[in-house]
């Protein structure tokens, strides 16, 4: 089964949406009311569940637990995977805090920075290393996936020593495209473009639908 | 001029990337390299430009600042823009600390908390008020986009409260599908999704070409 990096985060958000419902006490979904919560088209809905194999019902829709087990396990959500944050500025701070990973099985093993001082200061969730210990940390660890919250300046080199440890994907928060002679999965989080044309768009009026993302 | 919402995400690269070399000096620059820093090809780039009118020479390639004037003009970037941040935890205090954001010329003019005790903290670079004083505020200054940072359970409803009170662009970090009876542009950042992402990639080892993003 080989899907798109599209597909992908549908079905995560399908997971998520399914995962609440789940909580909420709901046993069977309709893709109509699925694809309403994330915002497609039913057929869309369908579709891509029929691309991974999971396959619903015309008359009951899809059951709530098979398909969570189903996407689970598509996903990788058995376990908890775990993930590196490196550079604990604001942003970097932000997220180890952030409680949103945990929900998600995603759990923060560490974080490095350069600065001496957040490496003294104890008040982090999780520990911050020197820079220097990124390497045998990945190492022993077998870390595959990495935060990138440097600053723009330090971002590629600093991107580059984490692929040489072991790391095969990173988000990376710096407005910069990485370069990578290794194998490297690279997802951008842009947040002044994100904002920049929020803004063209409010500023030029271009708005065509309704709350359309 | 009408550009898609892709075309503007990557006019503000271009314009991110022209700036620094601006800054170190460069006056020209050909599509090829300015295709290459921001990771497209160089087609794209002459394309992006012929859409919004932006001319180049063959021979002498683009000249930086007459496009950086060009750019800023499309963008909007010749005055300040002001920006609100709704819901000030781990990242909602993590945005409002920022410096991203004051290099693109964007100021946070204030930020929205429901919690007291939020509001009495000094430590913050703007205020922290009290939600209800949101309408009021957005009006008095003429607030057109405001950054979406609370817990996924509130976010429909403060997103609602927002709209409401003349917010006509908004960036979504809560993991849910906002919906407006209004006309409202949302971009939505959704940091799990991103990482569920990359983990899916990782542990199929997918990956089909160094560092693309």
């Amino acid at each position: 089964m080989i899907a798109s990096k599209k597909v992908i985060s549908r079905l995560s958000k399908y997971r998520h949406t399914l995962g609440r419902l789940n909580a909420l006490g709901f046993t069977r979904i309709f893709s109509e009311y699925l694809a309403e919560k994330v915002g497609v088209n039913p057929s869309q809905v369908r579709k891509d569940f029929s691309v991974v194999g999971i396959k619903g019902n015309k008359r009951g829709g899809y059951i709530i637990e098979e398909m969570l087990a189903q996407l689970d396990e598509i996903l990788g959500k058995g376990e908890v995977q775990k993930v590196i944050i490196v550079g604990v500025g604001n942003l970097g701070r932000a997220l180890l805090n952030y409680k949103g990973f945990e929900r998600d099985k995603i759990t923060v093993a560490a974080s490095f920075d350069i600065d001496p001082a957040k490496q003294k200061d104890s008040g982090h969730p999780v520990p911050v290393l020197p820079l220097g210990l990124l390497d045998n940390f990945v190492k022993t660890h077998r870390i595959k996936v990495g935060i990138l919250s440097v600053p723009e300046m330090e971002a590629q080199q600093v991107f580059e020593q984490m692929v040489a440890s072991g790391i095969i994907g990173v988000l990376n928060f710096a407005p910069i495209q990485l370069k990578s002679t290794k194998k490297c999965h690279v997802n951008n989080v842009n947040l002044e473009m994100e904002l920049e044309n929020l803004f063209y768009f409010v500023n030029t009026d271009k708005m065509k639908t309704p709350s359309q993302a």
